[in-house]
């Protein structure tokens, strides 16, 4: 077989994965992803670079316990964020995101800004459709 | 009040909303558009311009009539999506992304290549946590 180039390789990555196909492992990512949550907790560890469990709960203002600890601990299982203990007194567990964490970052972070930046559009749209 | 310029008036409405904070409606959009069927709706109907419901529900290969039928009537109110009606028989019912669509089509679609493109570097994640 002929070496493939970088780009041919990247193709050839891309077209094995498909998430508009409902048995696509991509589509259960894009599931998993796709959550508000996922979205601040990233947004969270690339704005300040490390927190304890405690300043991230502070940071997403109303998230559950349970909610936090599954979203980091998927988040974790993924690859996406690290978490380092320290043996203090009491110990002292930090989360960081993996270069493959800041990755997703980059593009989640476009879902929350355009949140941000069009809530006043959106407003606009559901009071005309209300209305009629 | 002096005038602001655009740039300042960008800043202030960005300043306006915040999806950190509980109560702040963008957390609730944030929500809302942060959902894989959203994701993969918006992405249909920018790939093939302007799409039937049937058409669009054997594109997304899996989704249930209800999750489809709730997805659009939700973007429509956002304003993300527009549905006309053309009065044959029977009627024909076409969806089409609104330009604030558009917009937030920009964003998602980063979302849908990320899984598709990191799929591999997540299962490789998945084995070596799950092998702990």
């Amino acid at each position: 077989m002929p070496t493939m180039t970088a780009a041919q390789r990247r193709t050839a990555a891309k077209q094995e994965y498909d998430a508009f196909l409902a048995d696509c492992p991509s589509r259960q990512l894009l599931g998993r992803i796709s959550d508000k949550w996922v979205g601040l907790t990233i947004a969270a560890l690339h704005e300040r670079g490390t927190l304890r469990y405690s300043e991230l709960s502070r940071r997403i203002a109303g998230v559950s316990q349970k909610m936090l600890t599954q979203t980091l601990r998927s988040l974790e299982r993924d690859g996406l964020v690290s978490r380092t203990i320290t043996p203090t007194v009491p110990v002292t567990v930090e989360y960081a995101l993996t270069p493959l964490g800041e990755s997703l970052q980059e593009v989640m972070l476009g879902i929350k800004s355009w949140a941000e930046t069009h809530m006043g559009e959106v407003h606009a749209a559901r009071e005309t459709y209300d209305a009629r």
